[in-house]
């Protein structure tokens, strides 16, 4: 009888995965753009300073010697930079990607233009979704991570960091675009490194913000569909340097 | 001496002014923009419940009835919809842009596309930064608040209303952009009819929202320069409804 139940319940979830699949595609079949259903995270606790020293050393073109276990003697080596602050591996940057997908069994999906659809944006914070894109040569990690800056005042914060260095990062852009009742929020930006903390980006608040009000405008049946788009950065050539 | 001091910082705001308008045309150069600064104008106080009942009934095709120093019992009579709360005036929706010229001093520019440059981002909220926009035959208001949704943590939320019904207001589509840094951000949407509170759009989050961090990376010494564009909403017509 469980086995029964337990088959219909993964019935009706294909059902309702397909048809969220569906209903991206309707938005965003203008491009022809691959949509992938990504389902959510809990992360098991956040601890926001665990990246400062990370981050400083990055800024000063040194690997992170930072951990939240212990102190990585190898400059050559990279904590997990997953989101999923509970994993205690370390490695070089090569490998990080088949950790990513090994490990936290993460997906990769090819494409210079796709469609994240983030499932259940209800679930309390903290909460991610994450993904890795494979595009122009290089893999790229989007990190959609719902939480609470201001206690009660969960929002919503995308970010996409490039598996690569910084000076590697510099040389693309990447493009989150929200598209829904007669609303559009594009938000444009050089990817970071993942060498950079994702923690330290969210908590500075570079990258694309929403509110819950907002996500909720944007979102269908409690599913968020953010388009993303990678370029080499010449389109920020045209910009004039302040 | 007193004269001649004055004098001096007179011409020392102007050269500021002069500057910053100059930095600005710099950065929307490409489109030959008209640059507008705009200065900040101190709400008097806020009162987020003031047009409850005026957004009732305008979302039910009414004129709004509520005031917030007395009930108007003509309902073609419009109160004073400018954020400066302390005003108590009510008109026909024909005069409210020469009274928020004429009593206001609010500036009106022309053009489909102009430069809305904010000077004085830092100073602390309340503060409204407010510009009448004329294109398409009809007349827009832009305000930019900068107001702490959450104790200590202020923000800054920008929205474009239409000095007209909602019906007519259906019929656009405005967009702001604001681009510096090698970041990019765009929101798109309807504008919202005067006759709705402009109260109601900022606190219910539905306008372009950055959080301080975000609009320091978009400000250049205190002025935050956000390209303003207006378009008739057949651009939506491409969006397909879910």
């Amino acid at each position: 009888m469980l086995f029964f139940t337990q088959c219909f319940g993964a019935v009706l979830d294909l059902i309702h995965l397909r048809f969220q699949h569906y209903k991206a595609k309707r938005v965003f079949s203008a491009a022809g753009q691959l949509v992938c259903v990504v389902n959510p995270t809990h992360s098991l606790k956040y601890a926001p300073t665990r990246c400062a020293a990370a981050q400083a050393s990055t800024e000063q073109g040194i690997l992170p010697p930072c951990h939240h276990h212990e102190v990585v003697h190898d400059p050559q080596l990279v904590p997990c930079t997953c989101p999923l602050f509970s994993c205690p591996w370390e490695g070089h940057l090569e490998v990080v990607v088949s950790h990513l997908r090994q490990t936290h069994r993460i997906n990769i999906l090819q494409g210079a233009e796709i469609v994240f659809l983030a499932t259940d944006m209800h679930l309390p914070a903290p909460t991610d979704w994450i993904i890795m894109h494979s595009c122009l040569g290089h893999q790229f990690l989007l990190v959609l991570r719902k939480q609470e800056k201001y206690e009660g005042h969960p929002q919503f914060f995308a970010t996409m960091m490039l598996i690569g260095t910084p000076t590697q990062a510099n040389n693309f852009t990447y493009r989150l675009e929200l598209n829904r009742n007669q609303r559009r929020l594009k938000w444009e930006a050089t990817p970071r490194s993942i060498l950079e903390c994702v923690d330290s980006v969210i908590s500075d608040g570079d990258c694309l913000v929403l509110n819950t009000s907002l996500a909720q405008l944007f979102s269908d049946n409690g599913s968020l569909a953010i388009g993303i788009a990678i370029t080499t950065s010449k389109a920020h050539s045209s910009e004039a340097e302040m």
